[in-house]
């Protein structure tokens, strides 16, 4: 596939290097070119020569599917920038969490309970395809999910389009995931993005990352 | 230990006749005895005839472990009911979750991200010990985890008293749970209150409750 990564940080580097590694064609999308290639990104680029680095417009335009790897707060700002026709059609793989730093650590969600990240994207970008995952996990382990118990725990996939969850779902297998349940429809994300509280209480409750949770039936 | 159970319904039979199984002196509390005991009730009391049934209040004076198995609405009332001093010293273990019921099918939390239901009592009650767990599993796995994957799978515990929380850990022991997570202080029930509206997606898609999640790690 033709793969648009919005985001420069662990998360967006992580998803590029992997699908790039996996055979697929990716551009990095960010705001602006020069000054990502100016700034520490550089080392990382050299070292991925594969991955290319174009505007968010760029990427999007010709790509079959778009991650948005951003943080909560930057994700509309980097999907606006991209531009409503340049998405049409296409599955925006939004992984992304609606973190709030406001009042310091742990954040709370700025979106939650009756709305999700990922519904008001779909909602504000009606002509994609959105589809919830992997933000339940730390980068290492969405994209080498076989590093933890031989990749027994699992993933969870929402959205509304069948066929784009089942593109996704193929990816994540392609990664090494071995347990990917699709929860239902787009609003389900709100459950995944409700995971974060948890999440980030075990994060510092266990002092790694490297660790997720697996749904024993 | 003398335990009080708060709920009548399905989560507290479940504590009740679980803990009095257990050797412990159990007495359900609720509202209205005569009720209580008038309505179906009583066919599960008869066949339960070790734990006894009285007012909340009276429920509440002797006990040394008091278990908040109410709705969530119904959690401040009933606590309320048995009054500040009759509860005064005591490990409240709350089990309740916030689910608001008002827009139907799946609930959404009527307390979530800044504050938790966990909070609110112990803030309410400053004179217990409230000790948030067990809210993540359906009753018959609350009591009797080794039914599901011979018990490895996680549950929580969240407190501000080190001693109650050992307590309850103590009793989750007792029930054959192997993974018992301290998340941390009160305000990380936040986190397991907000696992609700995922754990309901994974109810509708796995047709089943009886399901629990491992921390993999």
């Amino acid at each position: 596939m033709r793969i648009a990564v919005f985001g420069t940080g662990s998360v967006g580097r992580a998803i590029a290097a992997r699908t790039a590694e996996l055979g697929h064609q990716v551009t990095i999308g960010t705001r602006d070119v020069a000054t990502t290639r100016a700034g520490e990104y550089a080392a990382w680029a050299a070292q991925h020569p594969e991955v290319g680095l174009a505007t968010q417009a760029d990427a999007a335009v010709d790509a079959d599917l778009v991650v948005n790897a951003t943080s909560g707060d930057g994700s509309l700002p980097a999907l606006t920038a991209a531009g409503a026709a340049n998405l049409s059609g296409k599955i925006v793989l939004d992984i992304s969490n609606p973190l709030d730093f406001g009042a310091g650590f742990p954040p709370t969600l700025s979106v939650h309970n009756t709305d999700s990240l990922a519904e008001r994207i779909q909602r504000e970008f009606p002509q994609t395809k959105v589809v919830k995952s992997l933000n339940t996990l730390t980068a290492e382990l969405m994209v080498r999910p076989r590093q933890l118990a031989d990749g027994a725990h699992s993933v969870f996939v929402s959205g509304d389009d069948a066929e784009a969850k089942r593109i996704v779902t193929e990816l994540l297998v392609s990664f090494g995931h071995t347990d990917v349940i699709d929860l239902g429809d787009i609003s389900t994300a709100r459950g995944v993005e409700m995971l974060l509280p948890l999440w980030l209480r075990l994060y510092g409750r266990l002092d790694t990352a490297m660790f997720n949770i697996k749904v024993v039936r």
